[in-house]
């Protein structure tokens, strides 16, 4: 098998064929072979059959960050080109956890764990993928029949020197670290879930390269045609150098509340922003470059970055939460104020006015029963500080109240 | 695991111990670890339960020669000790053949030729081993069951570096010559045998060390108690310098004849045969020792190999056939004529005398009529030469003639 990656002669593909390829390639590391999935574009197009677009899990860590969802989002823009998305969840090896007994810290889980895992995996990523485009498989339901004489037979399918080729059999094998045999068979299981789903691509991180490639190779040894494989980089985290992680506490979980997931967002540099763009956005790339032209010609960036926010924002939660994380964002970013509240002037005695007439007087309560009640409730607040003294007595001066969350007054006592 | 070989205090154990001890050590390469194997044999002594002692088998060559049965000698010392031998069919990969496809020559088995097979070198085998003291083992039996989860957490139990140990492994890989991952599972899989069996010995030849230590390995994974192995060398061929193989010709076959048996054994060098009786002989080693002192106080080397002749082929066939070979083989080396044959002296006219009435007049056909018919058959020799003309005219002279194996007459026709 050679991974060479010839220059496919484009003229001989539709243009619709050739925007596809295109939206395939958007920020993605590596695609190959170009030339073989050049081909299947062109025959789904030609068949109106949808292509099968491999997606491995773990099913060990169900809490996703935004990091894992540069996948997510291109399998979603590959869903809106017609495609068929499968979902295949690594049950087998992961409820045989390690079998060497030697990592404590990885226990086999049981059937309801994954299953419960799975589904918590699920319901994130249907926050990106189309469900009706979406296959959620299983693997232990081929890779438990192999039995031990499948498993064997897989097993002859691909030689050691091929398997030391791989970066960390290889250093670890250099550095005299050892490696178990059983984890020389855990490639070859990725692999044949290839060859057992027929998948037409598959898709990882460029870690994964080598196991991308073992489906392949599988594949061709069971005389399939090959799988195409697109590799993605890893994203960079808010701080815009290490790659996001929970350990590097550099991330934005895709279930952390939206005002906190918008003010994030809002927090990324400018050059971040873009390569954000590349890889979360569902936005058209031309769409992207309109951004970059009219940051070059003066348009503030932080505009952009809203709209960046506002869209991911809005696929974890809602139009209508991103609408009040933008206005939450805009508030605190003038120490809690929003622009535009009334100004109301009021006489006052020089000893003062009392908290619940001055809230009657400016119209934020009704009466000051009703004051004492928002004040007993905590629901006021004077200059940003929540208040609990209704008896509190209010010299001439400029006050900024604010009841509940959003109704607002600028008040002046005026002697 | 440390493989090393401390001294065992031999004054702990009883005389019986320490001669079972010496028996298993007779002409072996290697015993693993010696003091484990005399604490095993001193408890089967004190409880009275025989040692389990292994030996694996490829169903796939079922034609034995000498070779093959040092190992069977070996077990067969073993058995006279009390011991159990388990005679264990590999059929489960057997079975599988070469799954690369790669090796046509080695398509796999079916199970009946399995079965044929093992039924086979059973019946072989039995001519050297005690049948009673024999289980008959197929692998298939807890092989299959595994499951590729089985399989999964018994490769957990290797690393790969440990594999790239065994000297086969190690220079295929060095030479840059493929070794399928598979390749890796069968040692595993031969070692788990032993601890389905819960071996305490397990006998191969020195190339199979280390899957035999494979067996020691899982044993103590599984916490078993180990077994210990004993490797024997491999049997130097008829001509004293290569190992004795079908291909190099210089072989016996436990199946050939019993003549052409013996004869084979006779032609072997004096140093050979001492070789031969330590891994072929049940003589104990007092009286080998004791053959060599007579040899060196000059008696003849011929006639003890004629004893080693005579033991190894009432082996495989019986004593009358050892005997009749005997007898075969001297007459053979008086160009076919036994020593101490009747002499008969005739009277003869100068024209000579007839065959037939030659015949009828020394005793050896009853009648003229009756030498005819003998002539006819083939069943007449005149000096070691077949005749088949009954009107054959011997002139004056000394003949030796012959009539079936064993009826000879020396004649002397006197004018």
């Amino acid at each position: 098998m050679t991974e060479q990656n010839p220059t496919a002669n484009m003229e001989n593909f539709s243009r619709s064929v050739r925007e596809a390829l295109a939206i395939t390639q958007r920020g993605c590391e590596e695609l190959l072979l170009t030339a073989d999935w050049l081909r299947k574009l062109a025959r789904a197009e030609a068949s109106g059959q949808p292509l099968r677009i491999k997606l491995g899990l773990d099913p060990t860590a169900p809490d996703i960050h935004l990091g894992h969802t540069v996948v997510l989002t291109k399998l979603r823009q590959l869903q809106d080109l017609g495609h068929t998305v499968i979902f295949l969840i690594g049950d087998f090896t992961a409820r045989i956890g390690d079998p060497s007994g030697r990592n404590t810290t990885r226990p086999p889980l049981t059937a309801e764990q994954v299953k419960e895992n799975a589904e918590t995996y699920r319901e994130q990523a249907y926050k990106v993928l189309d469900p009706d485009k979406t296959e959620l498989r299983y693997n232990s339901q081929w890779s438990e029949h192999l039995g031990a004489r499948g498993l064997i037979e897989l097993a002859a399918h691909y030689t050691v020197a091929r398997m030391m080729e791989r970066n960390d059999f290889h250093a670890r094998f250099t550095a005299g670290h050892s490696i178990s045999v059983h984890e020389f068979i855990y490639p070859l299981l990725q692999g044949y879930d290839s060859v057992a789903l027929k998948s037409d691509l598959e898709l990882g991180g460029t870690d994964q390269k080598f196991n991308l490639l073992m489906g392949r190779h599988l594949q061709q040894e069971y005389g399939q045609e090959p799988q195409c494989i697109l590799t993605m980089p890893l994203l960079e985290g808010l701080d815009g150098v290490d790659k996001m992680s929970k350990s590097k506490g550099n991330y934005i979980g895709i279930t952390e509340n939206a005002n906190t997931m918008f003010a994030k967002i809002l927090s990324i540099s400018d050059d971040l922003m873009w390569r954000w763009y590349t890889l979360l956005s569902m936005r058209p790339l031309h769409e992207i470059d309109d951004f970059k032209r009219q940051v070059a010609a003066g348009r503030n960036p932080k505009e952009i970055k809203v709209l960046l926010a506002r869209e991911i924002t809005t696929r974890y939660h809602s139009g209508a939460a991103a609408d009040e994380a933008a206005h939450d964002f805009e508030l605190r970013s003038r120490g809690g104020v929003p622009e535009n509240i009334p100004e109301i002037q009021l006489p006052c005695p020089t000893e003062g006015l009392g908290i619940g007439l001055v809230l009657k007087q400016t119209g934020l309560a009704p009466s000051t029963k009703e004051a004492n009640r928002l004040i007993a409730g905590g629901g006021v607040r004077l200059n940003s500080e929540t208040i609990s003294d209704r008896a509190l007595i209010l010299a001439p001066g400029s006050y900024v109240l604010q009841v509940g969350k959003r109704r607002f007054a600028r008040v002046l006592l005026k002697v």
